[in-house]
């Protein structure tokens, strides 16, 4: 049974996580889906001392789309807690930098943007909970494609704190119905990582009126006999910063995520 | 917040689960809704023991529907794992007699057809999950009403074991979609009365083609912005009976369950 992707030919350094995440230090852009299986992931979001502490709330707050892994000391990019060697200012593929909440760049360094009231959060994301339910032997379209996960910007608001809110941003993976419940049990296992889902079976009460023309970056049809589940998303950070408009702010640019030393399996509650 | 219905004018002593077997000994017929809040309620199924072996590897074969509490010993109409002074023979307010797999009789005391060969077994019933939903704060809309649950014959197939077979029933829950998820992790926490849903949304795919015409018992409708749910039910060694066509046999009378000692919270795996 083929329960993940297979390695592609670049990336034998790459089941290593320090040894992706040196490789990414070193000028390698590429989506981290397949790199470094079995270790966790992170969503990260880097903001100045003066806007953490409402972002940190923030996440308190809303711990499906925001689940926090780990924070960084004031200035200090490093974080141990995820890997003792993480440069968080050069160790992903690819980030978005933001100024007054608007996208305004893409970069592999953000080296020369670091600032030493720089804050890091660093939130759990899908890729963890994914692989778990691909060892259990269900399938995912997505996954199957080699596509990214479909994202979908609803009508749930996230409670705000100071100036962080806005709308959740969502992703979709489609079932047949007994193996929905199932993908509900696995990822009710990993709260870390976004948890259980936050809605089943009816996109139009959560905002979403066409699966196809509102989708976000990737577009996978619910096939017949299937049902679509619906999960918070870390990208729902990045809504509420673009709410907030700190003066600058970093995060990763989606599908390129902070590999970590950690195993996702250290996750599970149970 | 409501969360169980109101006891009845004749139920004061009715809530002790003992007192309510005394009740029904002495020849109370009522249904056990709402009969000795926070304890076990058994579905009931008594056979020959030379039919029993097949019955035992059928339930283990399909723990869903046929999730075993406990066995008696032959010809022992006691079980007192399940309370001490149980009488099988007169515990329950009503009882099913089938003969060659049809039912051909409702009675309320089944002493002057006990046989020295009779092997019961009790198997878990949904009312310990829906009073763990209840307590969720998250209402079910037949409970509401004073209704039994509506169930249904599927095409989902038991697995069958000697004569033992035949199409699985299930019962029926609708909910708002996050109230879905809720009700798929609450319940995966007692597989020992069902576990977790066996199917969600599309219930065309399991042979259900009108939910209110093609439902048994009772008609509850599923509201605009709500999902259907739907466990694995205990009248399904009902229709394993009917397939097997043993001479004799005694099931309790849907609704009708016999109450034990035992806490529903004891029952929770985790």
């Amino acid at each position: 049974m083929n329960v993940v992707n297979p390695p592609e030919k670049d990336s034998a350094a790459l089941a290593d996580p320090r040894q992706a995440r040196l490789a990414f230090r070193n000028g390698l852009k590429r989506h981290t889906s397949c790199v470094a299986p079995g270790y966790v992931q992170a969503n990260l979001a880097i903001l100045p001392r003066d806007w953490a502490s409402d972002f940190l709330r923030f996440c308190q707050r809303n711990p499906k789309p925001c689940p926090l892994l780990a924070t960084s000391e004031p200035g200090d990019p490093a974080l141990p807690v995820l890997g003792e060697d993480i440069d968080l200012r050069r160790d992903l593929g690819s980030y978005r930098v933001w100024r007054d909440g608007e996208h305004v760049d893409t970069v592999q360094d953000v080296s020369d943007l670091w600032q030493d009231d720089f804050v890091a959060f660093a939130l759990g994301c899908s890729f963890s909970f994914e692989q778990a339910i691909l060892e259990d032997g269900i399938r995912m379209r997505h996954v199957d494609q080699g596509l990214g996960v479909p994202m979908y910007r609803t009508n749930i608001q996230t409670a705000p704190a100071g100036p962080f809110g806005g709308d959740m941003i969502v992703s979709m993976r489609s079932f047949r119905p007994a193996d929905a419940i199932r993908a509900v049990q696995i990822t009710s296992r990993f709260p870390s990582v976004h948890g259980a889902p936050v809605h089943v079976g009816l996109p139009h009460l959560i905002g979403i009126r066409d699966m196809d023309a509102d989708a976000l970056g990737w577009q996978v049809p619910v096939a017949e006999g299937e049902i679509p589940l619906f999960w918070a998303c870390g990208v729902t950070p990045q809504v509420a910063i673009g709410t907030a408009r700190p003066p600058i702010a970093i995060s990763h640019d989606p599908g390129y995520m902070l590999v970590t030393d950690r195993l996702n399996s250290s996750l599970a509650v149970m």
